[in-house]
């Protein structure tokens, strides 16, 4: 590792508007933006991937090796991640860092604490938990209906236990009523400071939370509740973005790291924007496929912040297209070129829908050691009859120089062809309409079926005045549909809608399509009972 | 402010113990402790304060203002204090960091998140707890009693509402049963925290926390439940003592703040033995007044780390004299020498007790622009003929400069008189024992009276085996009796004993003498309502 201050010289940041944490991690003041604002913009690259399978796709490895190839080639590069949070890494999964060698570093750090904006998410969170409770306490002046809380509880860590509560037990404790918690992760609070164009707007939209309804059924917000200033001050650091570096020295701003389902799934605007003044190009990813992370990408980020994508990168390996082929988890080693061809309508149909944003596509096979070399080739040779430039990657093994290829494919793509972005539908169009049109055109289904409950909701929603927001599907990542086993490419299916509901703040309503989970449980052997500190106090077991 | 590294490199620590969190934070690698070994350690003094009062008496104060007035009279000298937490900020009061010209900076830095320890706790606790509910829901193996898991749930923030819950509603989501949450302040791991030697000694006294009781009666450790490498490695930086300064730029160590009722009180081992090798003067305080702080201090954090105090300052102002001699809190300004004469009856007992631990004791009198030189002079006067040296502080308004007369007194007592500290009573007597001799000798009241319940927990806690352990007194600061209005020197009351529970990691056990409140509510209108940044960047409000 380089000493960070180092890494940010290399890309011509001024140690002035460096935060340090430690040697090798720093905050990046926002002021550096206003100081350039009037340096024109780098592209922006999404990579995004196929439908994930057990098999794991890769996204974030190859956008970490992707931004290390372009800075190899002579490109400055850099990456923009979403940040870990704790929970999960106690529990099934080691962090979100990368791995082989398109990691970044220090990966140890970045999956605990890092520089503390999760844990200031959580702080902001449950601020204005505790003052909508106080506010109840202390007469409830604003007449809130205790039986309609929406802001609940908030907390990083894995606790199953705590996803329906009954609080303010006892005498002098408040009043008695239903609530949970959520994984931090999942707070509108993440999806707010990811959302933000800067402080100022991160406090309106703190501001416009909506805390609980009253007994009209009015919302309530945050502003009333008199939480936001303070809010606003617990989230100051948390809303800048934070630095590292890849194995090869490659700058990655991670920064924020919202929920796919229930949120957009995108690291922060801020860290976007911010490294597009600072580089030529900048690799972002966004979370599950790109039926959910693409599509939330152009259709809530891009559209809000007003961002030019210039180019998507899809992920696929040959096992993910095999399994999507109807090969077992067990088999998809074994050669089966029938399955990988029947697996690539998968594929297929994610390039057709990243082309409805009329942004530029290529693919990139993240290699794995077992792969045959004929069904790569039958992959590559697939792509070229859909006029789409495919190219191996094999970052994990060899790092930026691994991603060679993929890297000159993408900078030909830049020079050569133009993206004329637009998102899938318009604001003024109907939240029906806006659930419609993703159905039918991103997922291919017949449309959508909303229980009473929901279309209940809906109505409120409209009746609210928030019609206009965007639309945010919160459903299976491994499906087009919205059952987790309908692989491959499906059609003619209907999307259950069980519940809508509004997050003001972020700016979205929430469509969901099952029972989505906020707070994970542990399995039964948690990831927290292999990790140690050993005698030299490094840590292991976590990555 | 001077950048933190050249505050350091006034005290001959090398950058390379630093790790930096902004220009003005950091904390201290251990191995700066292990790399000083053959040092002789500095001089450690205890500032502990008369019963507080509604007027305040300054002793975070009158520690930060010694520290500066010490080394202005050319003594190397490092002030320990305690970490201030959230919560509190948003609620009652503005941080603990000194105020006037006695105050440490960056306040708002370390009132806010700081370099993250509270919330390093916080995900610690709250790990432990997931996998206590984990364990259940996957078979529990160790047939633990659901309703009776003693360690709960922890979150930095003010919320009445989680003091008592029920949790586990819901299918899927485990057994359902009360818990609750508590500050994370109040959390044993804090205890833990502040009391380890090392990081090896912190994973064995995390791994002795009781987590519950099985169906047997047997306790169930947090080694038992598989937790303890995991929490380890959340806490292998919140272990590091932070750094900051004063005002005048002395070096000020401010890490970990337990609570003083169910806890001992004070800062960490750690930070104040690392300080002890670097300054000749080490000042450090202790929660509450001395019947409470400065007894845990002496018997429970110096017992077990072996601390050798070489003096105490007892902090008194004349409005708390008064207070405690009959004056309501609106007349304290008035002049009043007959109330002045009765209260220090307080003053004078919390002198006698000190003189039980065999420590050198003197009087500093925090000075407020009011006050009468008549009654300072009467204060003075009653101390000279207790044969114990007073003198005026003016930190406040003066800083350093306004501490020269207890700075020169106390270095006249250093070099004057020998501290032979021993504890006030030994490891081997009762429980029972050690509880009535700190009632006896330093409450001064006639007895303890134990409800049915807390003596069968006393006996279960001696059938257990850990009746060799301290006693930490959880009583009211505002009197010597566990009867807060019982003002001055009161004396012949019998204390009510709600409640013993045992804190087996922190390595003491909890003697309840009232309804001690662990997780906090906001008031009416809580200061969040009037904390906000303003357009600069600044945050207003909060100190």
């Amino acid at each position: 590792m380089k000493p960070i201050i180092n890494v940010a010289k290399s890309f011509g940041i001024d140690e002035k508007y460096l935060e340090l944490y430690g040697k090798y991690k720093c905050k990046i003041d926002l002021q550096i933006r206003e100081d350039l604002r009037d340096r024109p913009d780098g592209k922006l690259v999404l990579v995004t991937a196929m439908n994930p399978t057990p098999a794991g796709e890769g996204k974030t490895l190859t956008t970490i090796g992707l931004s290390q190839a372009l800075n190899a080639i002579g490109i400055p590069t850099i990456a923009a991640l979403r940040e870990p949070s704790l929970g999960p890494c106690f529990g099934m999964k080691g962090g979100a860092t990368g791995s082989g060698k398109a990691e970044i570093l220090p990966a140890e750090d970045i999956n605990l604490h890092f520089t503390g904006d999760i844990h200031a998410i959580t702080a902001a969170h449950n601020l204005l938990s505790a003052m909508i409770e106080n506010h109840i306490y202390h007469g409830n002046k604003l007449q809130i209906d205790t039986q309609k809380i929406v802001w609940k509880h908030a907390m990083d860590m894995n606790d199953r236990s705590l996803r329906r509560i009954v609080c303010g037990i006892g005498d002098g404790n408040g009043s008695v009523h239903e609530s949970g918690f959520m994984i931090t992760t999942a707070s509108e609070i993440m999806a707010v400071l990811c959302l933000s164009e800067d402080l100022s707007d991160l406090r309106q939209r703190l501001g416009r939370i909506i805390a609980a309804y009253n007994m009209a059924g009015e919302a309530v917000t945050a502003e009333q509740i008199g939480a936001v200033d303070s809010m606003t001050v617990l989230l100051k650091d948390a809303i800048k973005p934070n630095m590292v570096q890849t194995a090869e020295g490659t700058p990655v701003f991670v920064h924020g790291g919202p929920f796919a389902n229930i949120a957009h799934g995108c690291s922060s605007v801020i860290g976007t924007k911010t490294a597009l003044k600072l580089a030529d190009i900048v690799v972002t990813e966004a979370g599950f496929g790109a039926d959910l992370g693409a599509e939330k990408f152009f259709d809530i980020k891009c559209r809000q912040s007003r961002l030019d994508p210039a180019a998507a990168v899809l992920v696929v390996t040959i096992k993910a297209l095999k399994y999507n082929g109807g090969v077992s988890k067990n088999e998809l080693d074994d050669l089966n070129v029938a399955a990988l061809q029947a697996g690539l309508a998968n594929m297929e149909r994610h390039i057709e829908n990243i082309r409805k944003f009329r942004v530029p596509v290529m693919v990139a096979i993240n290699h794995f050691a077992h792969d045959h070399d004929e069904e790569v080739a039958f992959v590559v040779d697939h792509c070229r009859r859909l006029g789409v430039r495919a190219e191996v990657s094999d970052v994990w093994a060899e790092g930026g120089a691994g991603g060679q290829r993929i890297a000159e494919t993408l900078r030909d793509i830049l020079q050569n062809e133009t993206s004329s972005f637009a998102p899938l539908y318009t604001n003024d169009s109907s939240l029906m309409d806006k659930i419609e049109t993703i159905i039918r055109q991103i997922y291919r289904g017949a449309g959508a079926h909303l229980t009473p409950s929901a279309f209940k909701k809906l109505e409120q929603i409209e009746h609210l005045g928030y019609s206009n927001m965007p639309v945010c599907m919160a459903k299976t990542p491994y499906s087009f549909s919205d059952q987790p086993a309908l692989l491959g490419a499906p059609e003619g299916f209907t999307v259950q809608v069980k519940d809508i509901t509004l997050s003001a703040g972020a700016g979205f309503v929430v469509v969901h399509t099952g029972n989505i989970v906020t707070m994970p449980g542990l399995p039964k052997v948690p990831a927290a009972e292999r990790i140690y500190l050993d005698e030299s106090g490094k840590v292991n077991g976590l990555v």
